[in-house]
């Protein structure tokens, strides 16, 4: 039998039409979620969906599902796809790629009359994004469970426009919401393609990435407390210096992150507001958000204790008070050894050198985890930009990751029970 | 003849009758310049000096000129004063003191009917104090011509209001702004008696402050670029973080202030906001401004000249690139030797301790020391605060000083030509 492989030109050419969805004058993608662009996009997909044949359905929360049936009923699904919704003025590559080269397999498939045992599902998640409505992974958390109808009530852009009507405007269904959620026995796999969105592949000049873990995401505010004064008449030892004593606090954090020996350990003060940010005036308070992003608790949790270590040794020498607040603490999702396994033994197979990484962003795959073995390819992202018009990944490296992902499958397929 | 001495409880009574113009529900006065708490308490001036027999006066500045002619009349003015305006929810001694206590001694030298050879004048400059106008040593600065008419056009509160509809409302003339000027042969000296918003006179227990200097007033805003990124997917190394920059940069600025000899120098950091300023986004750029004061020129340079040498540096190791722009370069200016040497001397003969100091805060007498021989007196503040409801000074440091003032005058009067 002749090596299975997928069609670049192809996918190339419906990357390039599914990027005219949402195209500003920028170059970039203006395609957040539930917008007319979007909308325009996911009915482009379904079109595309089921000229394949595939059996296309909206949940309630407005995901997308394509299915094709496997040759045992009893055998639980393989899902595999990403999201089509941009940040604003995003890129094409980001979401997209996923879900095309889901496209892309099911289509082989179908030419080759390839039949699996599992029957198999794509899936396009809505609104993966941050969002207007502040609501990100929104469908794959529909998906798990994790995000319920009561989390709905209220929520809307910031135009006012209720999530409700806009949930509606894409298929989806809210006084349903919860029926979207799937049952851990119905999956057996799922699969995600993404950009790396970052230049370690790129660097070693690799061209299949292989997620072992998508990071944590930890999360606080700190509020600094000084004390404000006459910026001329309170000398230098008299000062109690809010935003002098954040600087330090801050760079205390930068050093700690930069210490750590994991590599993919990162940390990131990327908001701060300064109070009450007069020229003349001693600042009083300095509020600031610090991040923490790894692969395991154990490793947030030591820059967390090396922090607080000289945040009080801060506190104490410029006589200050930094008081803490949690915002998020989202635990790291391990990739599952199997799907790791498959997916790299067919790389190598295809004669592609691979590289094991951690994925430094949250995907939808980060609550998939929760429900299903589950698995990430990365593609190289040319000088590891993303969420931006000059996102781009070759298509050298694109049809290679494309082809893993489609052995993977008929492999997983065959491996799993 | 009796010792001089001017009245500390008709003075108490009229610091706490004056600090009813403006009182705000926290204790505090809202006396901004041309609001109508402040035209009523410019009322009740007036009333008093006229009540006095003084020859009251308003010029086009709408600056309050009390007049009481000497036995000479081809002798130039002894000028003495301060401002009543305050900032937003300030005190009752700030500036309020200083008029009042002009007014005490024009009343103990009218009641001991004592003629001096100078004419002598009050003055109670117009808008003193940072306002809704961003004109702040408003009155002064029109007397010694440095604000001109052209500066006041198109001018507004932040209502709107024009500032010359303002003007009008106390008695000012826009029109005839520059007639404010005062010539310097028409001005003998001028003294003006203030609080010290600052600690320096309360630490050591001295009630009498002569300020030999005010401060200069230097300030940048200073632009730190950087690189916007993914908090999540760009490792610390490949990072180009503007805020962490920036902080480096403050704290280094703050550094070479407080190891600068002269105690008097100081350097704030204010103001500070970050672009985009989101908790996952890498700081692109941190703006800042910097201030920084000091007695001479060359004490200011010096610190520029420190903070430079590691500003270099620190571009250097973050590859990042700070723009510096002037925002204020307000030279310093020294108070008259004569006119110190007189007030060291009175305040001996009184019995009272001195301390020299410089003032770190602007005040009237900056601007017209440029004009005139000028000198200040400072009264302790307790706990150093200012600009805030709990600005205090004690009635008998009140007292000393006002006795300082009242015999300086007159030993002026005989001493100058």
């Amino acid at each position: 039998m002749e090596l299975l492989h997928i069609d670049p030109e192809r996918l190339q050419r419906r990357l390039e039409e599914l990027g005219t969805f949402g195209r500003n004058e920028r170059g970039g993608l203006d395609r957040t979620t539930f917008t007319p662009a979007e909308l325009a996009a996911r009915g482009w997909l379904k079109q595309k969906l089921g000229d394949l044949g595939l059996d296309v359905r909206v949940d309630p929360a407005a995901n997308i599902w394509a299915r094709r049936e496997g040759s045992d009923s009893s055998l639980p699904v393989i899902a595999f796809g990403s999201h089509i919704d941009t940040v604003p003025n995003g890129g094409m590559y980001d979401g997209a790629l996923g879900v095309l080269i889901a496209l892309e397999v099911m289509q082989v498939l179908e030419e080759r009359r390839i039949r699996t045992r599992h029957p198999l599902e794509l899936v396009s998640f809505s609104a993966e994004e941050p969002n207007p409505f502040g609501l990100s992974t929104f469908g794959s958390r529909a998906v798990t469970g994790k995000l319920k109808r009561e989390h709905l009530a209220g929520v809307t852009d910031d135009q006012g426009r209720p999530i409700d009507e806009a949930l509606r405007s894409a298929g989806g269904d809210p006084e349903r919401f919860e029926e979207s959620r799937r049952d851990p026995q119905q999956l057996a796999a799922f699969l995600e393609v993404h950009i790396e969105q970052g230049k370690r592949l790129l660097k070693r000049d690799i061209p299949v990435g292989i997620v072992t873990a998508i990071t944590g995401i930890y999360r606080e505010e700190v509020t600094v407390h000084g004390q404000a004064n006459h910026a001329g008449t309170t000398l230098m030892n008299d000062r109690n210096d809010a935003l002098m004593a954040a600087s330090e606090i801050m760079l205390a954090f930068e050093a700690v992150c930069r210490s750590h020996p994991a590599d993919e350990v990162v940390g990131t003060v990327g908001k701060i507001v300064n109070y009450p940010n007069a020229a003349n005036i001693i600042p009083e308070k300095a509020v600031f958000t610090m991040e923490i992003r790894g692969k395991t608790r154990e490793e947030i949790q030591e820059v967390l204790d090396s922090w607080q270590q000289r945040l009080t040794a801060i506190e104490r020498s410029r006589n200050c008070k930094a008081e803490r607040r949690l915002l998020l603490d989202q635990a790291p999702a391990a990739m599952d050894r199997e799907v790791i396994d498959i997916c790299r033994e067919k790389a190598r197979d295809l004669g592609f050198e691979t590289l094991d990484l951690g994925s430094m962003a949250g995907h939808d795959a980060t609550h998939m985890a929760a429900l299903s073995r589950s698995g990430m390819l990365f593609v190289p992202s040319l000088d590891g930009k993303s969420h931006c018009p000059e996102e781009e990944s070759r298509l050298a490296d694109i049809e290679k990751v494309a082809n893993v992902l489609l052995h993977a499958i008929i492999a997983l397929d065959q491996a799993l029970e």
